[in-house]
C-alpha cells in the first residue's frame, strides 16, 4: 500500500498529496496541537530532573497523590487475589456494577452525604471521569450548555465537548473564590442544562458554604420551572474528604431533586491508576430509576462496560479507610509558611491538596517560565482559565516543600 | 424543591408540567426505550432458573467467558498485591500506559501479528471497547461513516454514534459469512472514513481468510487514492487466540498503513471485568506518532484516563499465555453435535465461541421465544443486524451442551 501511495519514482505530486492527507478529525487535530504546551512543560521538568537530580527538582505541578494506600486497600486486594483462581473471579460486573460493591457503596455514601441511598441509587465507574462522562451523555442535547465557575478543571470542557455541548464558564467571586450566584444567573439561557461544581475546589482550594450551595440551588429551582426542564447540579467531589481545621464539606443530594454527585476513590484511598469512582442521585428525584437506566446504558456505551473488577472489590474492602489527612495538613502548613516567606499573595486552601497563588508580575506563564528556572515547578492559571495566577499541587513530601523555598524566593525577587 | 415544583395542593396543572419534564437527552431516552427488550430477555432467564433450578436452564445467551484465568494471571496478580503498599503502586501512569507495560506488550504483539512494533505503536486500554472509541473519536468527524459486514456486534453503533458518525452495515456473503467486498465497494462514498471488521467473528464464527483481506485491503487503497483521505481498516480482534483445527488468523497490520487493530484480554485470559485491552497501529504508517498522540488524547479525554492499573500489571505477568482452548474445541464439537442431532442448519465456526444456525421458521425472534420455553436461552439474529438466525455462545461446560439437546429437539419439531 505504501508501494501503491508513493512509489519513489512518482515525484512531488505523490509526495505532497501524501503529505496533505489528514490522519486525524478536525477536533482532535486542533486538540494534537494545543497539546505541545502541556508536553513541552512536562518534558522541561523531566529534563530538570535529569541534569539537577529528581531531588533538586520541586515538583508541584501534579495532583498524582504520592502516599502509600491505606492497610485496608492493601488486605482487600490480597484478599480478593486468594481467591482469583476461581471462574468469573474477572468476569463482567453488570454495567452499573456488581451489586454487593453497590450496596456496599451505597450504604457508605448514605453515612458520608446524610442521605438514604439504595444500591439503585448509586452507579460504579471506571473514576470520576468516566462518571462525569456517562452523566453528561446521559443528559445534555447537542448545542446545550453547561456552566462552571473559572478558574476550573480544564478536562471539563472536553467531557462536554464529547457529547455535543459547550463548556461556559463563569468567574468565581475575587479574592475568595466563591461561586458568584448573580454572575451565573445573568449567563443562564434555556440552553442551560448543567452546572458543575467542584467543592473542595480544584485548583484553588475553596470549600462551598451551606449558604453558598443554597443560594446556588434556589436560583436553579426557580431556572427549571422558568425552562421547563430540569437544570442539573452535577457536584464533582474528589476532594470530599480533604477539608481543613474542621471545615464542613456539605452535600448537594439533600438539597435538591436534580443534584448529582461524582467522585472518585483515587485521592481518599490513593487509588487513581485502578479508575474507579461512582455517580449518586439525589434520593428527592422521584423518577431516579429513568435517570441510573439511562447512566447504565452511557456507562456501557462509551465504552467503559463496567468499572474495573478489582477495583471494586478494593473499593468494597476500603470504604470508609482514608489515607492519613494530617499528613495534607502538616504539607498545607508547610506550603504556606514557604509562600508567605518568600512573598506570595494567596488564599488559605480550606480544602483539597492545592495553593493558588497571585503570580508575581500578573502574567502567569511568564511566571512560571521563571519559576521553573528555580526548578520549582508549578502550573500557570492559565491552563484553568484563570490567567494571573498559578497552581501549586502539594502531594509531595513535606521536605520537598520546605526546601523549596529559596526557589520560590528567587522567583518571587526578579518581579519585585 | 420537589414540594416548590409540586405542592401538593398545586393540582393537576402542576403534576402534567412535572410529568412532561423529560430528564433525559432525546437520543440516549431512545436508547433506554429501546434497551427493555434485551432486559426482559435477561430477566425471562432469571425467572426460568429461579423456577427450575439454574441447572436445568441453559444459558447459551452471553459471552461472559466461564474458564478461571490462567495461572500466569492468578501469579501476576498475587505479586502485585505482595508489593502494593509502595506509594504510587495504584499510581496514574503515562495515558497511553505504563512504559514497562507498553514494551512488554510491543514485544509480544509483534510475535502475535508478525510485525515489528515499539512500545510507542501501542496504546493501553481500559478494554477493546475503549480502545474503539478512542480511535473513532480520532479520525471521525461527524457526519462521516464507518462501515462494518452485518451481522455485526451491536455495540458498534453506539461507539461510532457517540463521536457524531454513523454506522452502516454491508451484508456479509450469504452462507459462509464472508466479507462481500463488492458489495462493500457499492456502499461506499466520499464520506466512508472507516470500515470495521471482527474476525474471528462474533456472531457467526468466520475467520476472513488472507485473500478476503487482501482483497479488502486492495480496495480501501484505491479509495484512500479517490477521496484522498485515509480510510482506516479497524480490525477488533479479541477471539485471535481462538482458532480451531489450526484456522490461520491472518494479520491486518503488515497490509495496509491505515490498519488498526484493537482488542483485549477479555476472552484469552478470561480477564473481561478488569478492562484491560489495546490498540496497536500498522508499522507501515509513516507518521504514526501523530495517531498515537491523538489516541493518547482521545483515551484521556473520554474519561478512560489509563487502563486500570492492576490490569496492566495482570497482562505484563501473563502475555502470552492463555485459557486451554481445548476446552472450547470440545465444546464446539458437542455443541455442533447437539445442533446436527436436532436438525439445525449452522456453519461450524471456525474461531470465537459462538454459533449461528438458522432460525427454523424464519422469525428468530419468535423462534427464540419457543426456545425459550424449553429452557433452552439464545439470542435473535436482529440483535446483530441479521434475522432469520440466531446466536449461541457456548462458554458453558460442555455438560451443559449435551444436557440441552432436548430443549433444542423440541423447539426445532415446533416449527418442522
Amino acid at each position: 500500500m505504501e508501494a501503491a501511495l508513493s512509489p519513489p519514482h512518482a515525484g512531488s505530486y505523490a509526495r505532497k498529496r501524501r503529505k496533505i492527507m489528514q490522519l486525524l478529525s478536525q477536533t482532535v487535530q486542533g486538540y494534537v496541537a494545543n497539546s505541545s504546551m502541556i508536553r513541552r512543560m512536562f518534558e522541561a521538568g523531566i529534563e530538570l530532573k535529569k541534569q539537577y537530580g529528581p531531588e533538586n527538582v520541586y515538583d508541584f505541578s501534579l495532583g498524582n497523590p504520592d502516599l502509600p494506600a491505606p492497610r485496608e486497600v492493601v488486605d482487600g486486594l490480597r484478599a480478593f487475589a486468594a481467591t482469583c483462581d476461581q471462574p468469573f473471579a474477572f468476569g463482567y460486573t453488570p454495567n452499573a456494577g456488581a451489586p454487593w460493591a453497590r450496596e456496599a457503596l451505597a450504604r457508605w455514601l448514605s453515612a458520608d452525604q446524610g442521605v438514604e441511598l439504595s444500591a439503585n441509587d448509586v452507579l460504579l465507574s471506571a473514576g470520576a471521569a468516566s462518571a462525569l462522562n456517562a452523566v453528561l451523555k446521559a443528559i445534555i442535547n447537542p448545542g446545550e450548555e453547561v456552566l462552571t465557575f473559572a478558574p476550573y478543571f480544564v478536562e471539563y470542557g472536553f467531557y462536554v465537548a464529547n457529547h455535543g455541548g459547550t463548556l461556559s464558564t463563569v468567574p468565581s467571586k475575587a479574592e475568595t473564590f466563591a461561586p458568584d450566584v448573580q454572575a451565573l444567573e445573568a449567563r443562564m439561557t434555556e440552553k442551560t442544562r448543567a452546572v458543575l461544581i467542584n467543592s473542595p475546589h480544584n485548583p484553588t482550594g475553596a470549600i462551598y458554604t451551606r449558604e453558598e450551595l443554597q443560594e446556588l440551588v434556589a436560583l436553579l429551582e426557580r431556572k427549571t420551572q422558568e425552562y421547563n426542564h430540569p437544570v442539573w447540579l452535577i457536584s464533582d467531589e474528589p476532594y470530599r474528604f480533604l477539608a481543613y481545621d474542621g471545615a464542613e464539606v456539605p452535600s448537594v443530594l439533600p438539597l435538591y431533586p436534580y443534584a448529582i454527585c461524582v467522585s472518585s476513590f483515587s485521592k481518599n484511598l490513593s487509588l487513581p491508576g485502578e479508575r474507579i469512582g461512582y455517580a449518586v442521585l439525589s434520593p428527592k428525584l422521584e423518577n431516579r430509576e429513568e435517570l441510573m437506566a439511562a447512566l447504565t446504558i452511557t456507562n456501557r456505551i462509551l465504552g467503559y462496560v463496567n468499572a474495573p473488577i478489582v477495583g471494586q472489590h478494593i473499593m468494597a474492602a476500603a470504604l470508609g479507610a482514608s489515607v492519613d489527612v494530617d499528613i495534607y495538613t502538616r504539607r498545607r502548613n508547610a506550603m504556606a509558611e514557604v509562600l508567605s516567606e518568600a512573598g506570595y499573595e494567596f488564599n488559605m486552601p480550606r480544602g483539597s491538596f492545592y495553593f493558588f497563588p497571585k503570580a508575581p508580575g500578573q502574567d502567569d506563564k511568564a511566571f512560571i517560565e521563571v519559576l521553573t528556572k528555580e526548578r520549582v515547578l508549578g502550573v500557570p492559571g492559565s491552563g484553568f482559565g484563570c490567567p494571573g495566577y498559578f497552581r501549586l499541587a502539594f502531594c509531595v513530601d513535606e521536605s520537598v516543600i520546605r526546601r523549596s523555598l529559596d526557589g520560590f524566593a528567587a522567583a518571587r525577587r526578579k518581579f519585585a
